[in-house]
Parts: C-alpha cells; sequence; structure tokens
C-alpha cells in the first residue's frame, strides 16, 4: 500500500509518515507539500520509506528529463509522469530515471479525468510499456479498467489511487489487479494514522491471501 | 517579452534576472529550477519582475487549486496549467489564483506535441475562454496556429513559446497575433544576456510599431 501524504504543514506530514512508514510500501508525495516546504522533504521522507513523486509530469521532453533527474537527485525512488504530451516526452522521463522507477498515468479519477484521459488510457498504457516504465497509474475507483489496463501492461506494476475517502475499495482493487493501491485521507485524516493504516493492510492481505 | 529562464543552477538563474530584468515584461520558471533550489526563487525573482510558474499543472481539481494556492503565496503574478485533465480541474486553479493570471496550454512545441495536445488545441483554446482564464500558450513555432487561437480567446493574452533556439521568429509571432514571447536559450545562453534581449526586444518593436 502507498500513503498518499497530501499535507502542506510540514510538521504533521512528518509525524504521519513517521506513525506509518513500516507499514506502507511507499510513501506518495505531491507538488503542494514541496511548495509549501522545499523539495528537501523528498530527501527526508526517502529516508523513512521509498518516496514517488507524483509530479504529473507534462512538459517537452527536455524539461520531463531535468525533473526526473532533480528528483533522483533529491533520492525519490519513483515518478509519476503524464504520457498525453507524447512518446518523445515520455522517453526523455523514462531515459533520465536511471533506475529510478517511473510510473504512467493511464485515466485520472475525478470527473474532468473522463473528459480527455478516460478515451485515451488503453493507448497511454501501450505507450507505458513501449517506453520501458515502471508501471502505470489506473484509478480504483472504476475497477473494471483496472482488469483492462493490466491485460495491455503484462507484469508492469499498477498502482492504483482513489481508495478510500474517494470511493474506492482497497480489496476490490487488489483483486483487480492492482498490485498496490494508493491511499490518502483515510490514514493521515484519521484520528490514528497508524490504526486507519493497519485497517487498510489487513483488508489488502485478506485478498493476497 | 517574456524570459524562459531555464536555469538550475541558482547563481546563474539570479544574475541572468538581474541582468535583464528592466527589459522583459516577465520572468518564466519552470519546475527544475525549484526542485534545484527552492521554492524561495519564485520570491526571489518576483522582487525583480513578475514571475509566471510554468508548472504545466495537470492533476485532480484539489490538488490544482493547492499547487495554485502556494504558487500564489510565494509571489507569482501567473501560472501556467494543462486543459487536458478536465473543466473541473482548470476551474479549479482559475478559481485558485485570486487575480493571479492562469495561462492554459493549447498546443505544445515539440513534436509529442503533435500526438495529442495539437489535435486538441482549439477546445482547449475554447475551454481556456470558458474557464476565464487570463491566457493561453501557443507555439511560436506554428505561427499559422497563433492566428487561428487569437480568432478563438478574443482579447484573451497570447504568450509564445518557442522563438530562437527553438526556430520561431519573434517578429512572426507577434504579427500573427502573440501578445508576448517567451524566449529562453538565446537569452540566458547569450555571451551577454542583456545585448541579446535587447536584439528581441527591437525586433519585436520593429513590428508592433
Amino acid at each position: 500500500m502507498v500513503l498518499a501524504l497530501d499535507e502542506t504543514d510540514e510538521s504533521r506530514a512528518m509525524k504521519v509518515a513517521e506513525d506509518v512508514h513500516d507499514l506502507v510500501d511507499a510513501i506518495k508525495i505531491n507538488w503542494p507539500l514541496v511548495l509549501s516546504t522545499s523539495p528537501e522533504m523528498i530527501t527526508r521522507l526517502s529516508r523513512l520509506a521509498p518516496v514517488i513523486c507524483d509530479f504529473k509530469v507534462a512538459d517537452i521532453p527536455n524539461t520531463d528529463r531535468l525533473i526526473v533527474e532533480q528528483v533522483r537527485k533529491r533520492g525519490a525512488s519513483g515518478v509519476i509522469v503524464h504520457a498525453f504530451t507524447g512518446a518523445d516526452s515520455l522517453k526523455a522521463a523514462v531515459d533520465a530515471a536511471e533506475g529510478m522507477d517511473v510510473f504512467v498515468v493511464t485515466e485520472m479519477s475525478h470527473p474532468g479525468g473522463q473528459e480527455f484521459t478516460a478515451p485515451l488510457a488503453e493507448r497511454f498504457a501501450h505507450m507505458a510499456v513501449e517506453a520501458g516504465a515502471a508501471g502505470v497509474i489506473a484509478p480504483a475507483t472504476r475497477p473494471e479498467r483496472i482488469a483492462k489496463v493490466r491485460s495491455i501492461v503484462g507484469d508492469l506494476l499498477i498502482l492504483s489511487p482513489g481508495v478510500g475517502a474517494q470511493g474506492g475499495s482497497a480489496s476490490d482493487a487488489v483483486s483487480m489487479g492492482a498490485d498496490h493501491v494508493i491511499v490518502g485521507r483515510s490514514i493521515y485524516g484519521a484520528p490514528s494514522p497508524r490504526e486507519a493504516a493497519e485497517r487498510i493492510v489487513a483488508d489488502i492481505r485478506s485478498v493476497k491471501g
């Protein structure tokens, strides 16, 4: 299970990470935390668990390359990129990763994700395979889509956001083929983040057996 | 003219900004500079000229909102966002801007920009108008596209990257309807950034009359 650490307060973010780091496979952070603190947060959190920078990288090839290089230098183990900026941008990101995992967004779980990303999700999944990405992001809110993405990406990793507060079920997502569910508010917003994380880990174990 | 300050070295970036700040309408920065230094760079550069954060924001509505809020708090005057994450994400970005300018990417100037962004460019331009954005980004490398985008966006601002090192001409872009050209390497990579900036300003003046 991947913790989406969508806090913007430095001390709260560190507190949650320290509380649950041994229960999670990775900690996913996004730009708001970096902008409200500093890129040094990537390095600090990397000492507790592998960090995936959910930066939705979506630029020209040279900029994608520079972003991925900086993320790697800061100590992250993974980075999330968009494919809609084209195969050349995606390739530049994968080439710059040098062992770091690149995850490609297929469709997005919010309503606006239906407008442009959902109709292209399968094509983005194919692009992830062709570019040599480590995995893809597919929404737990639409578990049937995870199964379709799995049929395209073979043994690439599938990470599924939308579990918990957004309505997706961890066990459903895993049983449809997700390798890791991404859980945010249900953990960092809980009275006891550790107890919440333990419950979700148990829910996933009940399916994985 | 907007300076694309695509340096990742803090002292070089500040030196170029200090050299040319009075010649430019704004300084555009991107994630690599923030990741290699800190978000404080937004604030420091804002003391020299209006700063546009070219962050190609492309996330769910709540994350777009948080990114734009943080950019605003750091002192930027503008932010560049994608439209392909849907009308709800774009609206969240515009709503969070509170007077800061939001610019929407139409098509992108690199080869991969032809795959997904170019066919949707006109729709993205319409979305920019509907969302109440301040302007759009359209490539100077394809000046005929600027004229088309102008016909859609009315009096919204058009900013055009791709001038100089990427082959676009400042005067062509302006004569086709761009309000501001975005110039990077031709300035910050020049032996004298100030002389290079002065030449481009003169080139633009020759068209604007």
